[in-house]
């Protein structure tokens, strides 16, 4: 059978979607052919304004809709903790856990050379430009427990105490390591148990 | 943080599809902030026309661009058998699998007493039609050997047969049931086994 185009067109842009294989695009595609027709609009409105209706914080380059984010715009926020991101997507896991009330730096990936991701490639300049403005007492580097995470992480430390940023008493810190809630220590790599023991407190 | 309305809706759209959790639709909805808008229009143009532009084969059911489907269109296709499923990804199925050269019945469905289906809600009166008009010599039934399947399986031989529309030689028959290629005997259910042994074959 020859494809049917207006179908494929549909089946291919799933299909470009992190994630999704050929069926799962198929499946959704024709799935799609029997909701109504304004729910299909307002879908294919919504990708088509998506990047038209936001914007990058112009102080945390988190995603917003104005020149500041919800976070940035928010009074109510502790503008003197700066938690350190790799991306908009964990900036938003950090705010439904709901435990955290300062405000972000999403610097937009972390350093991977094989990939080509130096420092200049991501918003680490414009992060020590907020620590230099000096109202900022604690920062959190908060990037993924990965290598280029880790990496990332180091960097800015070095990058903050080499400048000299941290001499009105600025405390750089790193996020917790350990199990997570729910894990089995018997499960756990030797890594983690590692870094748990490492990270023990007092009870 | 206060959500962010163009990815809110955007989120929303992918949630709504069978399959996607409220995860993974953050995950491509950020992701979608990284393509170009270009194709964005693209794929959200193609959600808005996906409809306006497919329409139901007069013949089959599939789904086509125009008044016949792809298939049906085929001159090539032995239009004296006709392969009944239920949906028209099951078609794309056969189709894909390259080894059918006849035709195909989409039910649209199969009968599901629970969920309100009976036969009027799906296109047997019009497959009974076809058949009626005497061209067609075998009618294979390849409903999904689900319980809803089976019973839409026996509902259209037994109408068949009760309509007297068989007398000119039509065959009835049902796909194949036993092991799946690459399964194995060890972990198969009790039902696909006894299927197996009744479908056996001499070599």
């Amino acid at each position: 059978m020859k494809s049917i185009k207006p179908i494929q067109k549909v089946v291919d842009s799933f299909e470009s979607l992190p994630g999704i294989g050929p069926k799962t695009a198929a499946r959704l595609a024709y799935y799609l052919l029997h909701i109504p027709q304004e729910r299909l609009e307002r879908f294919g409105q919504g990708l088509a304004r998506l990047k038209k209706d936001t914007k990058n914080c112009k102080v945390c380059f988190n995603v917003g809709e104005g020149s500041l984010c919800p976070v940035c715009e928010d009074g109510l926020r502790d503008k003197t903790m700066v938690c350190v991101v790799e991306a908009p997507l964990d900036l938003l896991a950090f705010e439904k856990a709901d435990g955290y009330s300062g405000v972000y730096h999403v610097l937009g990936g972390a350093i991977n050379p094989l990939a080509g991701i130096g420092p200049e490639e991501l918003r680490i300049g414009e992060l020590l430009e907020r620590v230099k403005k000096g109202r900022i007492t604690e920062l959190i580097l908060a990037t993924n427990p990965t290598m280029e995470g880790e990496a990332t992480a180091m960097y800015i430390s070095h990058r903050v105490r080499e400048g000299k940023l941290d001499k009105k008493g600025l405390k750089i810190t790193r996020i917790g390591r350990g199990l997570p809630t729910g894990a089995d220590v018997e499960y756990a790599d030797g890594q983690t148990l590692n870094r748990a023991l490492e990270g023990r407190r007092e009870v």
